[in-house]
């Protein structure tokens, strides 16, 4: 393949990703922001984010971040002979990522083995609903029942008896999210094993479920359940095991977030409302006692809260030096000035808009080696040419693969 | 250091941990999970998780989990003399992660400069809340905060006017827990650079924010807000760019999720429903009628799920082929038979308790070299007389450290 400079710790791998949606793409966004040199291969028609979330003429807005750093290939793997194609470019290729249903890429002529025959050392990596085997490794990834599976969304939800609501999707696809980064995360650390001096040269296979990714986050909940058979509730604005620690309402009809759950913190806290009780209420005299009158505490604070605009208030805690914040939305994490000092928010020049749009930055932020966003969300197959040149096709037969509509 | 015998893909990698609270230490939770060698050094008092959660006699079964296949090593580092324990200990790393606020470490005598002095190829990861630099670096870094500022907070919510109760936390540190796996990737990313073939030998430094791992996930936000000036705005149980999609109440008073947010699903929801008249209504002809038209939609698809028990209705959904579940609580989770096949959930035998504990699984699970639990969290300072030997101290040495009180 043609070389094209890059920098960042990832700078020398190659990645083929034959990924749709969120989970593999994420991976390799994770990837490419760090360095890594990664080929998208999308169908002639795109993937469908492409059209996801709001979108100018046309073109999402998400795809110039979800697609950035990637090189497009259009390649219609249902075609015969599309597999062939594949497995060329394979050879250059340090690993693979994929988020099929298991074993449909195998049924394409994809199979581990036949991807292991071009190049042995391949790292593999699959990312599925629910993994490579057992008794629901065919049903479909959706990722609002994954995240329900792995034990998230149970407790994304207010106390028992507090809301005649349902427990709330988090507002984004975090489990696909997270099956993205431990599937990164997966593959890194298999070509670390590989590639260093005392490695082993293996490819190595990593099977990433949506399900088990968010599972992974549960803190203590299943040894806590499996010695006191006790089932976690949610706690809704709370932490159930520290207070105060909530949401607190405003004149302005605000929320701000108030974390006054240490000894310090809830004496300034106290020290700030004044005139009230709380600091020799026997009650709240520890964190155990606060937790247990969490609700009369809350109320207490409410009820101080409620007599201030959120601006007001957050300047007196701040002045204070107790922890608190409004809640960001979207206008205030794209000015807020610690994002933008920390390039976590920057305007970058996105050709197929024809202008700059504002994109997150790369995390993790490499202090010495912090990588770059190269481009923006490519069009379909932008790629496809240099891709496949640079992996030793003559032009005589790309033409042909064109002609016989395989790429794009 | 002694040796001992480590499986997965990491094995041959050394990390010194000087973490407590949660995000530095899962991210060595997942490396120590993947085969890499953790020290774990805390205060000779402990860590403070080993008091959080539900415990039995004293100790923290969330401990067990997030503490299990590191060694520990206790050393007090306001003692004078502890920094020179940490700087030989730091030969034999390839990485250490730490999560003091900002400049702590520094001041301890901990300076990057410094711990390159001892091994100049160190790979060094810090995680706090705001990062390393900039206007925000010395706050303290609250993960309910963290998450809020990174714009997570604001879309865990219903609707705007739907709900009179604020925007829920998420029921896990999802932001302590998104920094380690960005720490984690961010570290394994640097060490393929440094010990690949052709790689550098460089030690980079790796700076992950809380904040910023939450921001990294918001999908869109930020491009279609700076074009369009939108404002994205919670959507409750929905997906907000597909429908139907969102949880559904039963006759038994519980929540089922159903994802009918296709074409075909949602024909088949539509026979399923029978008598209705969904399928031919033209407001719901197709994915943009229907998220036009969700609220009426889900009204008639919630009519006709209150007529069924819970478990009743999932069998129908099943049996149609629609993607459905009811929400999983930790009882669910440990009794899932996909978990228990894919060894997501499994029984551990924690010598702390005398008796099995229920752990989850390890993820990334990779297929040919998965890792295993070797043991569980472990007591405080369980390891250092074997850690310190390891690195070349004398018995004298070790007693006289033992002796001034900066070891334990």
């Amino acid at each position: 393949m043609t070389k094209r400079k890059f920098s960042g710790p990832l700078r020398g791998m190659r990645i083929l990703e034959i990924g749709h949606f969120i989970a593999a793409p994420f991976c390799t966004r994770l990837l490419a922001d760090l360095g890594a040199d990664v080929v998208k291969v999308e169908p002639l028609s795109g993937d469908p984010v492409r059209k996801w979330g709001d979108s100018v003429d046309g073109k999402s807005l998400w795809w110039s971040v979800h697609a950035r750093n990637k090189r497009s290939v259009a390649v219609n793997l249902k075609a015969p002979g599309a597999a062939g194609v594949i497995l060329r470019l394979v050879r250059d290729c340090d690993a693979l990522v994929e988020n099929f249903r298991p074993g449909q890429l195998a049924r394409m002529g994809l199979s581990n083995e036949t991807l292991r025959r071009e190049n042995p050392a391949l790292v593999i990596g699959h990312v599925s609903g629910y993994g490579q085997d057992g008794p629901y490794r065919d049903r479909a990834a959706f990722g609002v029942i994954g995240e329900a599976i792995g034990g998230l969304r149970h407790l994304s939800d207010h106390p028992p008896g507090t809301s005649d609501l349902p427990p709330v999707r988090v507002g984004v696809s975090i489990g696909d999210s997270l099956a993205g980064l431990y599937a990164a995360l997966g593959i890194v650390s298999a070509l670390w094993q590989r590639d260093r001096a005392a490695g082993d040269g293996r490819g190595r296979t990593v099977d990433v479920a949506l399900t088990e990714s968010v599972l992974s986050l549960m803190e203590g909940m299943l040894p806590e359940y499996g010695e006191t058979g006790k089932v976690r509730q949610p706690s809704g604005s709370r932490i159930p095991t520290a207070a105060p620690s909530s949401a607190y309402p405003t004149r302005d009809g605000k929320w701000v977030l108030i974390a006054g759950n240490s000894e310090p913190l809830f004496q300034r806290l106290c020290a700030l409302m004044g005139g009230t009780d709380l600091a020799g209420d026997p009650r709240f005299c520890d964190n155990p006692s606060r937790v247990a009158n969490v609700a009369a505490l809350d109320d207490m604070i409410g009820a101080w809260t409620c007599q201030f605009e959120a601006a007001t208030l957050l300047d007196l805690l701040e002045k204070a030096d107790v922890p608190a914040t409004r809640i960001y939305d979207a206008a205030d994490c794209a000015a807020d000035p610690q994002f933008r000092h920390r390039e976590m928010v920057r305007e970058v020049e996105d050709p197929l808009f024809g202008k700059a749009l504002t994109h997150p930055g790369i995390v993790p932020k490499v202090t010495d080696d912090p990588g770059e966003i190269r481009w923006c969300g490519a069009a379909i197959g932008e790629h496809t040419d240099e891709v496949l040149a640079g992996s030793g096709f003559t032009l005589p037969e790309i033409a042909a693969l064109r002609e016989k509509e395989i790429i794009a």
